[in-house]
C-alpha cells in the first residue's frame, strides 16, 4: 500500500479525499488524513477500509515528522501559512508535496534544494489558483504553437450560489470564507494593463469599475479587478502583452450594492468600534452617517449616497436588516468588517439544501498571419450538495489528480512549481472533464479595446 | 551667560531664534544653534554677538553629548523621531527640554525618571499641538471654575495663504510641508463623538463630510475631521463630554476639489507607478481612468466623477495642468502621492512676496446653573514675510517663551508634559498677545447639535 498523507480535513477536502478513496483499491492507496479535529477527518474517511483519520497538531514536530517520513506523497490543504514547515519536512525525508496555495516567498527559497533532491513540490493547483492557470496555459500554448502572438488575456473567476438556490436580492450567498469576501479588494491598489496603458483602481472605486460578461445559459455577470494582474505577464510568459486583466465574478448588481458598504466604511478591518457589543444594526449603520437628530438613519444614508427610494439597491439594504433597531451586534471590540460579516451571515449563509456554483471565464486575443482573433472560454460547475460543493470539487480534484500522477511518476519535473507546463495541465484538464469540469471554447470576432486604433 | 542649545534650524525656527536673540542681552543668553547644514544655522543667527551656529550630525553621539552637557536648557526643533536620543542625553546630564512635537510612546516612558531628577520636558508647545491646547484649556478651566459643565468642544486649525496672497482658484498654497498636505487624513479612520454618538469617517469620504466656520473679517471656511478626536477627551479632562471634534481648516471649496484626487487615487503613497518618469501629467491622470480610446481624458474624468463642465471644480483641475500632455512627471519609481505633490508644487509654491496665515477656531458648549451657553473663540495670524511666517511665529514663539520661563524657574512642575496647566498656559498666552497671537472670544447662543432633544 502506498501512503498518501493529507494535512487538513476542511471544507475543500471532501472531493479530494473521495477521489483518492475511490481509486484506492485499483491504485493500492492508503489515505491518511490528519487534522487538529479528529471528527473532521473521520467524517471524510467515512469508515472506508483504505482510509485512516488521525488527530495531529501541526506544531507537534515529532508527530508531524513521523507521519511525513512514512508517507509516499504529502498533500497540504491547511491555510497557506502552515505549508512551509511541512515542505521542510518533505525536503528532509525526500517526499513530494502538493498544495492548492500560492507559492510563498519562503517556499520559493527551497526551489534549488527541491530540484537537487529530484522532488516535485506542486502548488497553485486548486481552482483559483489552479484550474485558471491550467486552462489559460492550454489555450495560450495552442495559440503560440500555431504561430499566434498574444495581444490580450483576461480571466475571471467567481464562487457563487447556483441559480436554483439563488433566493435573495443580492444573488449571492457565502460559499466560501465570509471574512475573505468582506475584505476582498483591500490591501493594495488594483493594477492591470489595457492596450499598453497601465491602469490603477483604488479600493473605494473598485466596485464601480466593473466589466460585464455573458455566459450562455446563465445570463449576465459582472467582474471587478483583482489586486495585481501585472505579475501574471511573467508567470504566463506574456511579458509584452498589451492587455492583462484578472477579476472576480458576481451576478450583475452585486458590486453596485456592495459599494454602499465600501463608501460608508463598513468593510474597514483596521480599528475597533466603541461599545460594539451593545450596538443595534441600526446604530452600526448610523455611526457612519452625519449626526443629525432631525433626520432618520434611512434618509441620511439615502441623501449621503444619493440613492433613490425606488432603486433596487435600497431593497437590498433593507433585506439585510441594516436599519433594524432591535437586532444587536453582540460582538465585543469588533471592527466594522467583523460586524458587517455578522450581519451578512444572518442572510447569506447557505441553507442545507442550497448548492453553490463556480464560474470561470477567459478571453484570449491574438494575432495570427496578420489577422486578429479572439477565443472565449468558460466553465460552470454546480455543486452536488453541501459536502461535494462546486468549490470542493474544483479545488480538490486537481490536487488529487496531480498527487496521484506524481505518485505514479506521470509528472516528474522537479522543483517548487505551479501547473503551467503541458506535461502537467494536459492530463489533469482531460481527467477533470470526467468530473464535469469542462471548458466551452469558441472563436469570436476580435474585440480588444481599441478597434479603430485611436490614441488614449 | 546661559547657554540655550537649539537642535534644528528649519523653517519653524526663525521666530523662535529671533525672540531669544532679542532677549539675549537682558536675559544673559548664549544661543547655540546646531544643524546638519551649517548655513541654515548661520542664516538664523545673522551674525548676532550672542549667537553661535555649529554643524552637528544628530547621530554623532560624542558631539551631541558634548553640546548637551554644557547647555542650560535644550530645545529640539528636529522631526519628532529624533527627540528621543536628545531626551535621553538631557536626562543623563540633568537638562530641561522643550519640543513642539507630540509626546511619543518612547518619550512617555521617561516620565518617572524625568520627575525623579526634577526636570521639565515640555512638549506639544508649538501651534497645533501647542497654542490649541493652551487656548482651549484656558477657556475650559474658566468654565469649570464658575461651575460650568462642558457639553461640547470643537477645535479647528489651518495653515493657509493670507488673503492678499490668495491668487489661485483653490485659495491655497503650501505654507508647510507639502507631503503632509498630500497625505493628510490617511492612515486611519477619522473618529469623533457628537451628542454622545460615536461617528467614523473613512478616508475616501473625509473631504465630503466638512463643517462650515465663519471668521469675522475673513469670511467662510470649511473644516474636515482630524484622525482621532476621541483621545482629547482624556487629555483635556473631558471624559464625559457629549461632543468632541477636531478638524483642519481650508477655504470653502478646497475639500470638494481635493476629493477629486482622493476619488481618482492620486493621493496613494503605497505603490510606485510603472514608468512614472516618462509620464506626462495627462498620462498620470489617464492612468486612473477607464481605457476608452474613443473618449478624451477630460470627458472620461468628468463622466467618472460626474463633474459639469461649468462647475468651478473643473476650472480648478485645469488650473493645475492635470491634462497637459507636454509637462512631464520626470520622477523615477514615484508613488501617485509623490507625483501629485510635484504637480501641485508647480502652482502652489509661495512666491517670494507671499504671506501665509494661520486660523484657529474653538467652540465651547457648556451648562451653568441649568442654562446652556456657548463660547466661540478664534485667532488669525498673518505672516510678515517668507522668513517670519505666521507658521514660524505660532510654532516658534510658544517654544521660545516656554524655554525662557523654564530657564528662569517660572515653570517648574517636573515630568514629560504638555502645556495644559494654568501655570504654563496663562503666562505664555499673555506674552503671545504682544506678538499678535490674540484670541477673539465671544458668547453666542448655545447651538450644539440637538436643539430639540430628538433621538438619532
Amino acid at each position: 500500500m502506498r501512503k498518501i498523507l493529507i494535512f487538513g480535513a476542511g471544507r475543500s477536502a471532501s472531493s479530494l479525499i473521495k477521489y483518492l478513496l475511490d481509486k484506492s483499491d485499483e491504485e493500492n492507496l492508503n489515505i491518511v488524513i490528519v487534522d487538529k479535529f479528529l471528527e473532521h477527518a473521520l467524517k471524510l474517511i467515512a469508515q472506508h477500509k483504505n482510509g485512516a483519520a488521525k488527530q495531529l497538531d501541526i506544531f507537534n514536530v515529532a508527530a508531524r515528522k513521523q507521519e511525513i517520513s512514512t508517507a509516499d506523497i504529502v498533500i497540504s490543504m491547511l491555510p497557506a501559512r502552515f505549508h512551509i514547515e511541512i515542505a521542510k519536512d518533505c525536503l528532509e525525508f525526500g517526499k513530494n508535496l502538493v498544495t492548492a496555495s500560492y507559492i510563498s516567498e519562503d517556499l520559493k527559497l527551497l526551489d534549488t534544494q527541491v530540484k537537487e533532491k529530484g522532488l516535485v513540490f506542486m502548488n497553485e493547483i486548486g481552482l483559483d489558483p489552479g484550474i485558471d492557470h491550467m486552462s489559460a496555459m492550454q489555450v495560450i500554448d495552442q495559440i503560440k504553437e500555431k504561430g499566434g502572438k498574444m495581444l490580450l488575456f483576461e480571466s475571471f473567476t467567481g464562487g457563487l450560489v447556483a441559480p436554483e438556490s439563488d433566493t435573495n436580492l443580492w444573488n449571492y450567498k457565502f460559499t466560501w470564507n465570509p471574512r475573505n469576501v468582506v475584505l476582498a479588494g483591500q490591501g493594495g491598489v488594483a493594477k492591470f494593463i489595457q492596450e499598453g496603458k497601465f491602469k490603477y483602481i483604488p479600493y473605494h472605486k473598485l466596485f464601480r469599475r466593473t466589466e460585464f460578461l455573458e455566459v450562455e445559459g446563465f445570463g449576465r455577470f459582472e467582474a471587478m479587478a483583482n489586486r495585481d494582474s501585472l505579475k501574471y505577464r511573467e508567470i504566463y510568459g506574456l511579458e509584452n502583452i498589451k492587455t492583462m486583466y484578472r477579476g472576480t465574478i458576481r451576478k450583475v448588481g452585486f458590486t453596485r450594492a456592495w459599494n454602499v458598504f465600501v463608501q460608508l466604511g463598513m468593510t474597514d478591518d483596521t480599528y475597533t468600534m466603541e461599545d460594539s457589543e451593545h450596538m443595534s444594526y441600526r446604530d452600526f449603520t448610523n455611526s457612519f452617517l452625519a449626526y443629525s437628530p432631525h433626520d432618520s438613519v434611512e434618509l441620511k444614508l439615502r441623501y449621503y449616497l444619493k440613492i433613490d427610494q425606488d432603486d433596487i439597491l435600497w431593497d437590498k439594504l433593507l433585506e439585510l436588516d441594516l436599519f433594524n433597531p432591535h437586532k444587536m451586534v453582540g460582538l465585543k471590540n469588533a471592527t466594522p468588517a467583523e460586524i458587517l460579516q455578522k450581519i451578512l451571515m444572518d442572510k447569506w449563509t447557505l441553507a442545507p439544501e442550497d448548492k453553490d456554483m463556480i464560474v470561470m471565464y477567459h478571453k484570449f486575443g491574438y494575432e495570427c498571419n496578420g489577422e486578429k482573433k479572439q477565443i472565449e472560454s468558460n466553465m460552470v460547475v454546480i455543486g452536488e450538495d453541501q459536502t461535494f460543493t462546486a468549490m470542493a470539487k474544483t479545488v480538490g480534484l486537481p490536487v488529487a489528480i496531480a498527487a496521484l500522477k506524481i505518485l505514479n511518476g506521470a509528472i516528474t519535473k522537479p522543483g517548487v512549481q505551479l501547473p503551467i507546463t503541458k506535461e502537467v495541465y494536459e492530463p489533469i484538464l482531460k481527467e477533470l472533464q470526467q468530473y464535469g469540469v469542462v471548458f466551452n471554447e469558441k472563436e469570436v470576432p476580435y474585440l480588444g479595446y481599441n478597434l479603430f486604433n485611436l490614441g488614449a
